[in-house]
């Protein structure tokens, strides 16, 4: 990409021209990214009409602003024209107010009408994210007369590859891939050759429910219909694949007790962002102060062995750890379909063996360490020791009860798991220790 | 589903038959799990053939397992024609060698031959996810003679809307698209109407940059070259999404301390998922030595002021919490490809921003908490005020510049974030907060 620069400064536009039109447009999408405003407009220029939409279709929120904001009427048109239709209502969706209108005013009116009935379904819905784009048949047409039709209406159609048979009230009768289409005898019917057990999606469905059936039948694309069940969109694989990103990345930022931005990171602003982390931090600073009344509760117990005090970040830590490990192991399983609320009851028995295991290994382990590096009493060895094991038994089934329990009343698992298991967790730690401490040391504690 | 059970139950088999062999693939597999090992073996012999193999690519290990013991070699043989070559392949993989030997057995010596060569490619890569059903093409072909030989010969293919275009060396030469070779003049070649730039992978690439190159480019399948760049295969989209969703649940695994499984967690054995466990549990325990250390330098300052004690898990927690954000944010972010190392630096710029909002807001609500709730003087509330903005700052650059720093030194940051991070960030919380309790309430601590 270096040698475009090297042309663009060496005025060299006719090459310059040449080789911007030689380039995939998601690799142009990228350089444009790299240049400044007015590098990028007159480079853009450059492009032939439909390259242009494509890599259009690819770029940024701000860039896409910036660029219709410095073209011309006649120039939006064109670009409007080289767009899919989803990607015309994405951009509706993310542009500010003049900007929306600037383009709703370059598209034809009848165009605009859709375009306004798109722009009422709800976020994150089937409707939301569905196209116009698709080849519709009747089953009375021939094979041959089938792929006639799909020849003339076909080319600027965002999926050709799976037609949708429909009938005079625009209801769904079937299905036909255009791979049985060019196999099958040109003379006998699409309704004969059509598959009728369609898989379909209402334009209110959830887009996440939406992605599960992809994933679940295998689809490349699948149609959406109204409450009265005729056609009025279809989804395609592509926008599928962001959807289980976007849902990914949801559930990341959700464990990490974050709201998700709808925006790219860098262009989201600071105070916005500070906004998005503070409220969950506040609740986890103000729950936390319970683990302090429990500290404060006990603190004659401190007092008389300060030592304990050394291993309640340890404690608290591993406590965390195991059952972060438990509750990200389930959010997960849930999230991608492998573990279904049937298995409720095999998940926390399954987990219950693992923390034993794993409680006991790590008990064992802390036990040697602290007699041969901390130098303390066996019975000071002894009571983190079994508080150890107790508290990564308790972590992991709070872990595994805690995601099914948000699950089954409704609630988002990964949003309810970060903020309150780490709360419950330590106190439950701080709890045991204090106990055992009291039951082990107990004598001593009074004598000292 | 429970028609079916009774139906089965009355023994009414021809209507079983029937209604089995109206179901999708998909449903099938789900029904089929909920039976016990002798009802699934009857079952799925009264599936048609074509159905049957469909239903199988759909079923867990244990499952597939059971039937290919159960089922007779020419059963099998009918089962593995049916199966796609991909799926074969990770059957395969999956099963245990004397089932693999069955398996093997029963298909053609050529087939064994390729099979054999597949199965040397390391796990993860470009061609162990490859599959052989593709249509080829040669560029003198002319476009009814191409739509023919894909009628000829495509049936069985996997996919057939992107043809592959090789020489007579088997060099790829380029892409030709099943919707241009329909829409195209029947008497043109398919050397004039194939897409040059082709974008390809390499047996030997990983999967996630075989996924990062569908999302980038919006392909439905790439072709697979080897080294002397002839094909030999091609990766569908079905697959990629696959392994989207692998690569998203190896990183939740990893950002909370565990490694992950192959195999789906309720069929994985107990021992096998403590080991995955009990590792990074056991650094992370032992790490937190440090923590404790610091403490114990400490604690003729706890000593004196006790009630300092109370606030430790809380300021642990927040600054955890609030460096697991940015490090959530940071790994997601590069995970996706939204973030790349170019903007290492305008990431810190920001999340030092961003730090400062946040701890500000956060260390004003600690300090009126304290003096309003607590019951604590205002030196203690300054303390753990102060302490608060700057754990929260040092967390959210530590929780920053960790994984940035991993990749560029090659590696995973998902894998180093969770384990290095908290322990980090529990020092520094410690080591700030008592050596600002140092200076805010010296004169009171030696007087005490």
């Amino acid at each position: 990409m270096q040698h475009l620069r090297e042309l663009y400064r060496q005025k060299n536009f006719q090459q310059l021209i040449e080789e911007l039109n030689g380039l995939h447009e998601a690799d142009l999408a990228e350089y444009f990214k790299e240049l400044d405003g007015d590098e990028r407009i007159i480079l853009f220029r450059f492009l032939k009409k439909d390259l242009a939409a494509r890599v259009f279709s690819y770029m940024e929120k701000e860039e896409q602003m910036g660029l219709i904001n410095a073209i011309t009427d006649h120039s939006l048109r064109d670009l409007l024209a080289g767009l899919a239709f989803d990607d015309k209502i994405d951009l509706l969706e993310e542009m500010p107010a003049n900007v929306a209108k600037k383009i709703l005013q370059n598209v034809s009116g009848d165009e605009r009408k859709i375009i306004n009935q798109f722009l009422k379904f709800p976020e994150n819905s089937a409707g939301s994210i569905m196209t116009i784009e698709y080849v519709d048949l009747k089953e009375h047409y021939t094979v041959g007369y089938a792929l006639d039709h799909i020849r003339k209406t076909g080319v600027n159609k965002e999926t050709i590859y799976t037609c949708y048979v429909i009938d005079g009230n625009r209801r769904l009768r079937g299905t036909v891939s255009l791979k049985d289409i060019i196999m099958a005898d040109p003379d006998i019917t699409v309704g004969e050759l059509m598959e009728e057990k369609t898989i379909s999606v209402q334009t209110t469905d959830d887009q996440e429910e939406v992605a599960a059936l992809f994933k679940k039948y295998d689809l490349l694309s699948v149609p959406v219909l109204d409450h009265e069940n005729r056609l009025i969109g279809i989804i395609t694989i592509d926008d599928i694949i962001d959807v289980i990103e976007e849902e990914g990345t949801e559930d990341f930022y959700r464990m990490a007790a974050m709201e998700a931005t709808e925006d790219d990171y860098l262009s989201t602003g600071v105070f916005t962002l500070a906004k998005k982390r503070i409220l969950w931090l506040m609740v986890l600073m103000v729950s936390a102060t319970i683990t302090g009344n429990i500290i404060g509760h006990f603190q004659a117990v401190l007092h008389s062995a300060l030592s304990l005090t050394v291993f309640i970040p340890m404690l608290m830590g591993t406590g965390g750890n195991a059952g972060a490990q438990s509750s990200t192991l389930i959010i997960r399983g849930m999230a991608v379909g492998e573990l279904k609320r049937r298995d409720a009851l095999r998940v926390l028995f399954k987990e219950l063996r693992v923390s034993l295991v794993v409680g006991a290994a790590l008990g064992i382990v802390n036990y040697a360490r602290i007699i041969l590096f901390a130098g303390e009493s066996t019975t000071v060895a002894l009571t983190v020791s079994i508080t150890v094991f107790l508290t990564i038994v308790l972590a992991k089934l709070t872990g595994s009860i805690l995601p099914i329990v948000a699950k089954s009343i409704g609630l988002d698992p990964a949003l309810i798991a970060a903020p309150l298991l780490t709360t419950i967790i330590d106190a439950l730690a701080l709890l045991v220790y204090f106990n055992i401490a009291l039951m082990v040391l107990g004598p001593s504690l009074t004598a000292g």
